[in-house]
């Protein structure tokens, strides 16, 4: 059988989920859902498909710390150090090369490190369909099927197969569309969102790299013949740094013909901010969201987070109220979208 | 010269300024406008004009501790322990004892331990203009222009001297009003608020206990007996909390013919609950209140208070925002008045 790789992408920022994340300890690793992080979360849900040597760990040098801290039955060498930030081309085209160099043939699955999941069974289920699905496939995207018009996410059409259990082959990539466009698109049923989790056989992935990426195909070879001497940290990063800046889904996907979606069997989320939360965790009478010790008296529609400490409300609706490392933010939820302004406005120290 | 005594009432609970002040910390004992708490900085307004050694502190036994600690230089045998709260009847009457003990002859002047002041010169000026007074009167009261149709203070009524650096003579006390009686009085130009300040030659105030309050005055005089005597703290209990629990303005002040009113000269507020910090505390450009580290974007006629944190608001308005000891506080401000329900609803560690 084929080996299977799990890269996890752990890049991302601290300034939607301000205070309890930071520049310093950005989404991935904050206690967001439960005692868990969400990375650590995403390392358990794979863990029973994925053997914890073949799990990779994307991370930036500024959190190689933190995310052995948190994952510390990953083995050391799997921690795959991206110099700068580069976005999911680079991050995952560099993982691709670490993957070549142990297993040539290796299929490899590229996992945000940041995502809900409501049904870790689900979930694994899904992705066992992905790998059902990859035979004669160029990759496998897998698709959530809207339940509301979202604005937020890209979308991707796809064709309904003549046999129901088959994966859809996909027609095309769409960027996050206008209100109206996306009431259409949940209408349709043809269109899922793209919930950034994609499965490669590992090779295929290289050569669409060269092919559609011919610059991040010139750059990686050029990496590959640097990991194969042991070259060192500088010549990396100087190669690293030169890579365009562009997601996946711009740089490779939506110009790869013959990718098949497979439908999530779990309800997720990407938990984009503090507002998003209530779609993670149910809600009292009064539609509030708490997580930690708090007290909510005639106060609804809010999204309460005590991390050590205790939150309070009394006649307040539609805010989001989070105490953590004794910061307090208190936030308009229409305006949890936006929270970096307000992190920009705290000054350079809590970015 | 008459020797002026000083006693600063330090009861007071703790629910209308949580989490900042809880009940083994209540409102005097908070730092609530600076650097010092209420009753330090009520001494320190005092002291020019009375040694520290004729100021007595009426406290409660749970807050003994706080108190000499807040308070170091005032002697120790200076705190008054009231063994129950009975009320400002009891806690005058008697403190009245403890001034009797010291000079027969003495004047007393009572004060509240958690009020705003503006001005301590005024404040001195106004006391000294009520010593002026308080030959041939009864007793001074000292009153506060109104500058607004409160209906949450008392009112005295009083009569416009003839001469306009005399003192007024007292008409009336009248309980809170209703809103539009309020208006009546704020146009009237003969109503003062209640400031809660009063004074009186000591010996005065001991025949007016007997002759309005006999219950209070034979009370009172057990007590003086045990004092004389070195009585022990059980039977002072024992009578004390006989005493009736009934405020000197009721007790006393409204069946006492002969009372003069002075007119302060400075602005004053009794800060009853977080909303009214606005009127101690001056605000942006957006009406916001703040003290401590904090930041107000796209945010109006919010208080925010960070004891210790950092306190962050976004996109609202007409909030309060309290960190203290790891709590928050978010309570909309027309609700500010009623936050011992919420202290309630927190439970009885939080009371």
């Amino acid at each position: 059988m084929t080996a299977l790789y799990a890269v996890i992408m752990a890049g991302g920022r601290g300034e939607r989920f301000w205070p309890l994340s930071t520049g310093k300890l950005p989404k991935p690793f904050i206690q967001l859902l439960g005692p868990a992080s969400l990375i650590q979360d995403t390392v358990a849900r794979i863990q029973p498909i994925v053997p914890l040597e073949r799990v990779l760990i994307s991370i930036g040098p500024s959190h190689l710390d933190i995310a052995r801290r948190q994952l510390p039955q990953i083995p050391a060498g799997n921690f795959i150090v991206e110099p700068v930030g580069r976005d999911t081309s680079a991050c995952i085209g560099f993982c691709a090369l670490h993957v070549e160099r142990r297993d040539p043939e290796g299929l490899i699955l590229a996992l945000p490190a940041d995502h809900f999941v409501s049904d870790p069974d689900g979930y694994r289920k899904t992705i066992e369909l992905g790998l059902d699905s990859l035979e004669g496939a160029a990759g496998v995207v897998f698709g959530i099927r809207p339940d509301r018009p979202e604005t937020g996410y890209g979308y991707i059409r796809a064709e309904k197969p003549a046999i129901a259990a088959d994966a859809w082959p996909v027609v095309r990539f769409v960027e996050k569309p206008d209100a109206s466009t996306a009431a259409q698109f949940l209408a349709s049923g043809s269109y899922f969102w793209n919930s950034g989790m994609f499965l490669w056989r590992n090779r295929i992935l290289l050569d669409l790299f060269e092919r559609h990426m011919p610059e991040t195909g010139l750059g990686l070879g050029e990496l590959r013949l640097l990991l194969a001497e042991g070259g060192s940290g500088p010549e990396i990063s100087r190669i690293f740094s030169a890579l365009p800046r562009i997601s996946i889904d711009f740089g490779i996907m939506e110009k790869t013909r013959g990718l098949r979606l497979v439908p999530a069997q779990f309800v997720w989320d990407d938990i984009g901010n503090w507002a998003s939360l209530g779609r993670a965790l149910s809600s009292d009478s009064m539609g509030n969201i708490a997580r930690g010790s708090h007290v909510a008296l005639d106060s609804s529609g809010c999204v309460l987070y005590a991390q050590t400490g205790k939150v309070a409300v009394f006649g307040v609706s539609d805010l989001i109220v989070v105490e953590a490392y004794g910061k307090v933010l208190v936030c308009s939820k229409d305006r949890a979208a936006d929270l970096k302004r307000l992190v920009t406005a705290l000054g350079p120290e809590e970015g």
